[in-house]
């Protein structure tokens, strides 16, 4: 079987499973207060340049979103997200399960804009009901977005100037960020991204870890006592090294951004094939997701051997199906599935 | 440095280290879906010997704590604990934080009685204006508890005698389980406490595995779609292969108690030394942690090369100490310890 | 002024108000334990003729609709509602901050279809990732809705078939009850409605009282220990006879439809001078609330004598504007309000 | 029979009821927006001497305390409370259902002193765990306690001058406000204690109101956008003007304090009964809550006749009672009641 449905099918990098074997007895402190983790929070801090920025290790994305979200938001207000935001669905009702309404935006290939989220809030600002209504309180976007596609550095340069004028603290979504920052239509630098918002992570899970999300946050007033927040979630690992030991790893020599290349060359050259076999695309491919129109029997014959995301039916004879690479893709695999296409 | 603070300072068993390392790079779908966790979760029921218990695997003992209370407790209900149970403090108010009140009855040795159970539930439905109060709506307790004591099969039933009558299900945290499994004192074997409770755990995080906990429900019943609250309290682990995998080996061959033994045996020996050197026990030891009653001088003395808990003054001139051992304790570091008494 | 913006805009029915003077030193047991709040539990009994049934007296709208929710959803679960629905908007999140996701189907006049409800389930039991989904646990719909109209009995029959067969109980918002069994288009008794969902409330508020919400659940089951919910919700009443006087009035001589009925013949005036005069209709009136489409010069000439909502901008050029009348209208106001026209 | 279980047994005022009749029909703005509303704003400024202080209009006890607390809190701080506060018992676990745990300090007559909250405060910040636990967010006391005995005005600002100095808002439950300053042992006004604490409510339920509490604000940035946290509380009348022109008549020519002294001069007078006859009194009566000390029998022998609360057991022969006296407490039924003593 040939697996490409997502990009948290295999372990984790070689280097880090190296790690791993190699500290395995060692007696550390928990809770995040060892070596390792103090490493990863240094290489990671002198990666985005700020010294002074606070770096939190959480174990998963729906994890680290409903934490991060609850720990800057109030009571009386909601977040903003496009509707095709992971916060939206597939997390089990895990922002409103905090006491918060999840306020979404209509999306354009999974993205929203500055003037969208001036409008809403305008729309607020001026209804003389609004002390009814939940106020928009931080704005939630993803990077790159659930659907593979990128901010351009200028477009989240105007969203956040929007979201600091309307003080709405801006939390960019990076479970996937090394394969936006690998990408060859990426513009920007993980240096840009973090002075292009409030909070961000560092997705681990899908990006050469076996899990972990490195969760940055430049200017540490923003949530204060994050660590007691991060325990009342159950967001926090008793053996905290396990997230230090993978993100000093990834953030070695650059390691982070070069592993996330190769899932972007495989994703290249598989979307090279299908546009080559003439498959149409649902939208245009810029990071390791691949959006295929696909007929239902194309469908039938490749289900045997290929895994991959059935995203919902076009139409009665078509299918929108997704294939995913990743660090770990062989490409001797990725030739196999061209040659059913 | 001889650490001995707790049993969460080392990575993991070698046999699991060997099938991380085995399986890094088999691709497998997530979300516990995979053979491993299949495995896992068929070795467990094997076990617990209950071929239709529901297995699952969560990562840490706060995050599984919250996410079991909520999704047995409805929104009227509180969970009675003893005033030292793990959910009381050190949690960061995990569990008020889904929306419950901790009912707490005070302890012995860190257990508490069928009888006040009984009283304290009576109380509730004699009073008056009892519709004024949290109803009692399940019972938690801790094996090993917090202080590393066990309580008797005897005790457990008559616990689980009353909690069955009184409509009260019983959670037994088992965070520490194999240490309570392995002890001398044990009465008990795994079937029989399965057999004593509405669900329980069983600690890997604390008992050779990285991370993960394993909660066991012999009657699925009892949670209704477990999953969809897994997922919504951030507890699922997108690649959920790395628990099963850790299960799966803990529960071959009897691996988990077996390597609990090795801390039983190191905790006698530490206790046989501190007795024959004269200290004097805060209480009396069955499993893997040991409370002196320490003399700060002494404390003050060791501290440059032993670590280990500072549980509390116990007056002006002594503190309460806690000794850990686990799996992974090296006998050369008890005797260095002994050799510094 | 002339008043026509709600129907909150006046005090009591005078009947209430006689009540409330004739009793007002009595001395009676609190908490809805008095025998005022018994007489107005068994007069709303025998007006749904159902003995078994149990009646709660709340304070409010939003109150009402955030306790019952929350009594009856589990930790997983969401409401169904047309995206018009109350709990949608201006209640400021009270279900979400409850914990719960509300599930929006678009509306048609306020409506939503036994079908779109099927559908929503059908389409969450289908999704193979439901399992990280809200589950769907309850309908919430409102009679009137929220634009005035009204469910056919034939359109609540087969919602409460759909809902009993995928067993999702059947909750009616009546803050407008009475104006709806008033309403010459309305095709069912209050003894139908009962019949045709798991749990309504008799809307006092807005028909005749100063205040109170009547909660009737033909099958008690369906929330246990529901005073409890309610006094953590604080919708406990301390002296309760307040809420028990004044449905005991409005349930005597059916004095609740019968003062409905004003309303109703004073929206029929006026929305017979609207037509008369040339103004378009929004949508069609059922109840005693008029949707206008109204040119905006228009609006700003009658802002200075009447009240009534801006509901939102049509075009440039008209505004959607909104006339309620209630059981305190005086006719020669609506004739006040027509020669303005 | 005679009442004397509680001080909410009878309507209101009646200066409040003239005023609901004479106002009834008048059309006014819903949700607090009315003239009355502003009226009772302005009058209660002006008796606390603050022309900045916010005021808010909530219905009942529970509710004001959990809508205050949660809209101070932060999702990681609990409430510091004496073990007698309402907020630990009898409201239902309200607090918690809002995700905040109740840390209780041990009660001396239903009052806690500023040297327990400085030494609680201090042994969480001294904890090398302390970013396990829940932090401490402010102080909940009641004026008069919940055992009808005040603070003096010395204690209370001790307790402020701490609380301030370690940032904790503290918040004054006045439920039973009136009969505190009423009373003879009374060492400040209003106005002192407007200035000795964040926030505080004015009790209208218990004071001669129908229903209601009024929320002082000294300084409005404390609780921002409190109303859509009362919205969302379901703690907002739509018809905001009954509570308008109850606290606007409660605080006209100082009314509110003058009707509370009659429930302290009938106390007294039963008080006095009480002393007489020889019983025992449970605690020293400050207001209008007598505690007493008494035999079975006579509490069996009393019970045909006079209403009042069973406290609790005292032994197996004796239990306390309380009696309590209010504005509407009739001096012929004191009489009455101490003819059958």
């Amino acid at each position: 079987m040939l697996y490409f449905q997502s990009d948290y099918l295999e372990g984790c990098d070689p280097a880090i499973l190296k790690a791993l074997n190699e500290t395995n007895l060692d007696s550390t402190p928990g809770y995040g207060e060892d070596k390792w983790c103090d490493l990863a929070r240094a290489r990671i801090r002198e990666a985005v340049d700020m010294k002074e920025a606070d770096v939190h290790l959480l174990v998963g994305g729906t994890q680290t979103n409903s934490t991060v979200i609850r720990a800057i938001l109030r009571n009386y207000e909601g977040v903003i997200t496009a509707d095709t935001g992971h916060i939206c669905g597939h997390e089990g009702g895990a922002i409103e399960a905090t006491g918060h309404k999840v306020l979404t935006l209509p999306n354009t290939d999974g993205k929203i804009t500055a003037k969208q989220i001036e409008d809403y809030w305008n729309a607020w600002y001026q209804d003389e009901s609004r002390t009814h209504l939940v106020k928009p309180g931080m704005v939630y976007i993803s990077y790159p977005t659930e659907y593979g596609t990128l901010y351009r550095k200028a477009e989240l340069e105007v969203i956040y100037a929007v979201c600091r004028r309307l003080h709405l603290p801006l939390f960019i979504d990076g479970a996937r960020l090394g394969y936006g920052l690998a990408a060859k239509s990426c513009d920007l630098t993980l240096r840009d991204l973090a002075r292009l918002c409030d909070v961000f992570y560092i997705g681990g899970t899908k990006v050469g870890a076996l899990f972990g999300e490195a969760v940055v946050v430049p200017d540490p007033t923003l949530m204060p006592h994050f660590f007691t927040t991060m325990k009342q979630s159950g967001a926090v690992l008793a053996k905290g090294r396990m997230l230090g030991i993978q993100f000093a790893t990834l953030f070695e020599d650059d390691r982070y951004v070069k592993i996330a290349r190769h899932a972007i060359a495989m994703a290249e050259k598989l979307t090279e094939a299908f546009r080559r076999k003439g498959y149409r695309f649902f939208l245009e491919t810029e990071t390791n997701q691949i959006f295929i129109v696909m007929k239902n029997e194309d469908v039938e014959r490749l289900t045997p051997d290929v895994t991959f995301t059935h995203w919902g039916p076009l139409n009665e004879k078509e299918t929108i199906v997704r294939f995913v690479t990743s660090w770990a893709t062989q490409e001797a695999n990725v030739e196999k599935v061209i040659s059913l296409l």
